[in-house]
């Protein structure tokens, strides 16, 4: 049985054996990106805008001045959000077959606002910590202020499809003895020397989910 | 004076001190990214979909089948192209001055369509190139067929803004010396163990951009 898809408009079209619809696998993809793209309308027209996100259950999160334009278009109206790893260059003998590893989710819906105090201040230590484990505690207490000027806004999985291709070469096969190099190159991101502030007064660096 | 922006859609507010408007600044990070996120509207319905792109003069391009979805709908309305390089981890003393060091550009325009039989041939070897230095050269050689498979699309970088940080961390002046580690932690994409493919006849890795 095919996969299916949760929505008409989420289902994938083109290379269909590449689809995923399943929760663990959307969550998966997510958990192992650090930034979506935000695509909302305003008047009728498009905007897309880059933004971290992190997730908890069935949720993708973002997080932003409560004043910006992109957090009040968002409760005002339906989302598209795009997630996309590239994880590796395809060398084929033709140029056609060229391509790329990867893996992506695309989500529809609407954002809702997360108001109650205790649900975001629980969500930015989970975003805080998400990224460095044990840092919220440690940091210079976070204020009434702060968190007033912070919006956070959540969008459920529900709606959601991923893309992903994970595999080698796929070449005609009468091109398959052609003199130049077929393969795969992985590609990854890495974290790089930190570069401690002068004045930071702790030498030692905190653990990320890069190490 | 302020740089300006293209239009008024394009004037980032948020943050306005990391604007960028010049060419320069665009084309540079356009041409350091590989995936862009292409947003569009059907049937008054916003999608974001992630795509290669690359550079040639004022244009940004991507290719795709003729027959999708993505290449119909990108030449009857307008869009939005979204970049985004996360280039450094900010770790702050209190939870909001935590960031990330970014550049990322924003587009609007209309997709044209790439007809021109030489001018869809030499952006194509554009591409391969830009990606394996000399490669298209050795490929086998590109078919009428393939070649009239294949949509390519462009879009003008003229109603475009950056916005960029890359600086270290920026705390509240009475929060210095919280004893927490302050700083940042670049991020990097690195080329992994290129891994050939079994039948593959050449055994020598061609040069890619990541080299
Ligand atoms: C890193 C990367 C690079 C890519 N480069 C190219 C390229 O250069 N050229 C190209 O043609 N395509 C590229 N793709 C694939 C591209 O994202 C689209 O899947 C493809 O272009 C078909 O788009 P469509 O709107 O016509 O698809 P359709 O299959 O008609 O889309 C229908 C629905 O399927 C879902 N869907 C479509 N694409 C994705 C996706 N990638 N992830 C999750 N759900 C999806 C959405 O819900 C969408 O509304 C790339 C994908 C990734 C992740
Ligand atoms: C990797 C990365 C991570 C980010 N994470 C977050 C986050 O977690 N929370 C958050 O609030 N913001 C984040 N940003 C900044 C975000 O992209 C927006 O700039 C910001 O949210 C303000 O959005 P807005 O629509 O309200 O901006 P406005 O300033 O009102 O946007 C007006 C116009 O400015 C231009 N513009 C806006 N943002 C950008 C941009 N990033 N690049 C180029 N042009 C732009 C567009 O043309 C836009 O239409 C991140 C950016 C990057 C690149
Ligand atoms: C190094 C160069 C290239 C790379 C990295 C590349 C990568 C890709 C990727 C990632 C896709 C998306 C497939 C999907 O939907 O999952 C794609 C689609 C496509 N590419 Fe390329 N490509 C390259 C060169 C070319 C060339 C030169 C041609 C022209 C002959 C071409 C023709 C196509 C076509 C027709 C599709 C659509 C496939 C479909 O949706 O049915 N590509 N390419
Ligand atoms: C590790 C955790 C965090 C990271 C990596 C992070 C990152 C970012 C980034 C990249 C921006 C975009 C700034 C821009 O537009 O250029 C931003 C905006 C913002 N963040 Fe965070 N943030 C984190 C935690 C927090 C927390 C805990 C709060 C809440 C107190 C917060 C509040 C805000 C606010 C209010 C803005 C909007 C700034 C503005 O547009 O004026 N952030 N954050």
């Amino acid at each position: 049985m095919p996969p299916s898809a949760p929505s008409p408009r989420s289902r994938i079209r083109r290379l269909p054996e590449r689809a995923h619809y399943d929760a663990a696998t959307v969550a998966a993809i997510v958990d192992a990106a650090m930034i979506c793209t935000v695509a909302f309308q305003i008047d009728g027209m498009v905007h897309a805008i880059p933004t971290i996100h992190w997730r908890e259950g069935d949720h993708l999160y973002i997080h932003g001045a409560k004043a910006s334009r992109m957090l009040k278009a968002l409760t005002e109206g339906e989302a598209c959000v795009t997630i996309a790893l590239a994880d590796g260059l395809v060398l084929a003998r033709s140029a056609m077959h060229h391509s790329m590893n990867y893996r992506s989710v695309v989500i529809y819906g609407r954002f809702e606002l997360v108001t109650d105090p205790a649900h975001k201040l629980g969500s930015l230590r989970a975003f805080v910590d998400g990224l460095y484990p044990g840092r919220w505690d440690t940091l210079r207490p976070i204020t009434d202020k702060e968190l007033n000027a912070t919006g956070l806004l959540r969008i459920a999985l529900s709606e959601a499809a991923a893309k992903v291709r994970d595999w080698g070469v796929k070449d005609d096969a009468e091109d398959l003895d052609w003199p130049v190099w077929a393969g795969v190159i992985p590609l990854h991101t890495v974290a790089g020397e930190p570069m401690t502030e002068a004045d930071s007064v702790v030498e030692e660096v905190p653990l990320t989910r890069f190490d």
